[in-house]
């Protein structure tokens, strides 16, 4: 049998690194396609010019791109078998990805629990994506669980990680040369700067976006991402395609520019959650939570904490009285970015 | 309120600056989708030794692709309460785009007239594309029907600008160095000479292509044009999105290669109107009329003034016996190009 | 009349070379569109650091964009008119396609041969894609059947020419400097070396993708590919377009690397026939079964040599027992790729 039929619970070790398969060069076509997929338009990754005025050499690839791109390669080590995608913490973006640079991921396997029915488990991993120079520009932890190939197989030691409710304002990583001082508000789209967000504030981003097959199936692709649920249509007996969380996530965060266009870099992921599916047809809007703001060392450059929320049909309410997600919550993330002061 | 609702007509004064927001550098990626998004051919935009051997230094980026990201820029601070786009006129290419070039946008209010109802107004802008080094790459007159937001509010003195019927020969930039005395007419595709050309000729361009959503909402959002009715199905009571009167364009332009694959570069925007909606599921075809030819003081290098019509159904007739556009009469652009003597 | 309407079959002279229109620089934006648009994971196709641990400058562009943009300029001339494509041979890659090469192709008319029935015939053409230095990239025979515009016209004297059933191992052309003898494994996806493949070994690559109207036609364009069928849902009866059947191997090759991830580079196509027609909505699915495997001179490289088949729905079987193939299955391709031995 040479094709990877993907691993089980049973095939885990605590502690064993997991080296993805492969590495992937990502460049300016990338870039392009990621505007043509969602309406991004935070200046600083659509402008070299606006990137130079902020220090940095150039604009660098999309924060996302570097996220589905390192996440992409881990699909068919860690998920190919998975029920379901329970959730992200400890998410830091290390470095910015520049064009031209290669991206490999390594997982090491920190916790894994066997569910009492004793059919499948969830398995912890800590995720690296590393550069061409073997530094690594993305971490986070992910836990997914999976389905066990042979139920007879006993359980492994219980072991859970204890994952931090969310990234330290001190242990965000502010790319070297940032400086926000001379930054241009009227380029960027918007004059809110990080001080005219107030903890608590609720920002409906206004807009909606309907999405097609033919979208979400390129932008998946684009990250070699291989879960078939993404792309065959028999795979389901409703015969939907199930569209990619993080298609969802770069769309959510696209629309906030609408309110949050000065929230320029994504320094961390918090947490997350896939609340419910999403499919084609569903027209996809966005709120925001301000959670928190924090000072950089970086000359005019601060940080804030967002909860982003994207629904299908209105934005509204989050959980209802039972304490369970509304149905038409998508996505429920919370991540900082890099905002002038 | 962080999150733009867009101007209405009373927030608009002659002769202010809007500096629209959003630079953006384009490069080959922006170049590899126009040519999935459009059947472009014309080989001075697909080969950079063609364009080399033409005077050029390589391939510049489609004049197509400069004016929809200059354009998209306009339309949060334009047309995003815009009711009708109602014409262009005095559009002129100044430069060419060159990939890795970084593009912004500027307009100027140049008239302004409420109408007799009271509710909406239109109003008149001349946008002009700029380069990283602030140099003008293209500008154009545009105006729009937009909604007031306060009825009650007292109408503006009248200006209605005073615009070309269409761009003079003479006014027509032709880019450094263009030399077409070495043209390849057989890499070009086909053997016609603007000599060959006679005013008021007519040229079926044959071919059709049936429009898919996916791929209108690429290229849209590729220039980051943030209309929401081009991809928020919900928009409208018919459940339809509304496809990029700029779409059409770059589809009747690239199929009027099978006819005017020598028609290189575009110069001149003399005028154009988006005589009915466009909608997924419309298959596509073009025809053009030859309406003028000049010379130009470049070697070799002439100009030919044509009528680009799009249709949805078999090319025809433009108007009916009332004057008015057919129904199935998508675009009536008209415009001068640069083509070898 | 200024459009082309297409060769038929009595424009075709024996030995005629026919120089094909509209040379195209590709770039890393058409490889970020092939990621895209075909589950394409092969390492030395997806990271420049692979390929230079292979011998190579940086990352070629994947063998079948040289392939689809060399064959697409030749649509306007031979296949514009062709019932049928009938067959390739004798398919080489002569070097790798290089992240701004521009590419242009030309035939010679090798055979010519009138139906019984005096309203069409079969035109046989050796194609040559051509590099900006005139060097030939890959090169093949392919026949189609092409409608008479005048059946009075004479036919032609029958010439059929004597094609090879394969490409020798010992002509297959492999690219300067490669070098697999430090080929990383775990980075490449699989184990599996040359050595571990038997001749008759049948792999079934598991995966299906579903495809959509947009993406067949968004890569089809891509191509400058210009047949009527992929774009016009009014050219058939049937209000459907036929897919292109580049777009099917492409998506075959994808998927084979499913237990073929160490088959890096095309080098020889022997044959292939497009066995029938895809539709969107179609779930493909491949199967590949090994024919043989040879030895090469650089170091570490040997060849394989595969039959790939496309279906639609399960993987099975290949003809009936009248010798047809199977109305599910869409391809049947032959050719030889390079691995590890």
């Amino acid at each position: 049998m040479k094709t990877n039929a993907g691993r089980f619970f049973e095939d885990y070790r605590l502690g064993e690194v997991i080296v993805h398969a492969v590495p992937r060069t990502v460049k300016m076509g990338e870039r392009a396609l990621y505007h043509a997929l969602y309406p991004a338009r935070h200046a600083l990754y659509s402008s070299d010019q606006f990137a130079q005025d902020c220090g940095l050499p150039f604009s660098p690839l999309d924060d996302l791109i570097a996220f589905h791109v390192v996440f992409g390669k881990t699909v068919p080590d860690v998920s190919l078998n998975a029920v379901a995608n329970l959730g992200y913490a400890e998410g830091r973006w290390l470095a910015p990805v520049w064009p031209g640079d290669t991206l490999r991921s390594e997982s090491t396997v920190i916790g894994l629990k066997q569910n009492s029915n004793g059919q499948s488990g969830v398995v912890y991993v800590r995720t690296r994506g590393l550069n061409q120079h073997d530094l690594p520009v993305l971490e986070y932890v992910r836990w997914v669980m999976v389905k066990k190939r042979d139920f007879a197989v006993a359980a492994p030691e219980a072991v859970v990680p204890d994952l931090a409710k969310s990234v330290a304002a001190a242990d965000l990583v502010i790319p070297a040369g940032l400086d926000f001082s001379r930054y241009n508000f009227a380029l960027a789209g918007e004059p809110h700067r990080l001080g005219d967000y107030a903890v608590g504030e609720v920002i409906d981003h206004v807009d909606g976006v309907t999405i097609e097959e033919a979208e979400h199936m390129l932008a998946t692709r684009l990250w070699q991402n291989t879960a078939k649920v993404h792309f065959d249509a028999t795979n389901r007996p409703d015969g939907r395609r199930l569209i990619y969380g993080g298609h969802v996530i770069s769309l959510a965060r696209a629309l906030s520019f609408n309110g949050l266009a000065n929230a320029q870099m994504l320094v961390a992921l918090n947490g997350g959650a896939h609340a419910n599916p999403c499919f084609a047809g569903d027209t996809v809007r966005a709120w925001s939570e301000v959670l928190d703001r924090a000072e950089t060392s970086a000359p005019g450059v601060g940080a804030i904490r967002l909860r982003l929320v994207a629904t299908k049909g209105a934005a509204g309410a989050l959980r209802g009285a039972d304490g369970k997600y509304l149905p038409e919550v998508l996505l429920d993330l919370d991540y900082w970015a890099l905002m002038p002061v």
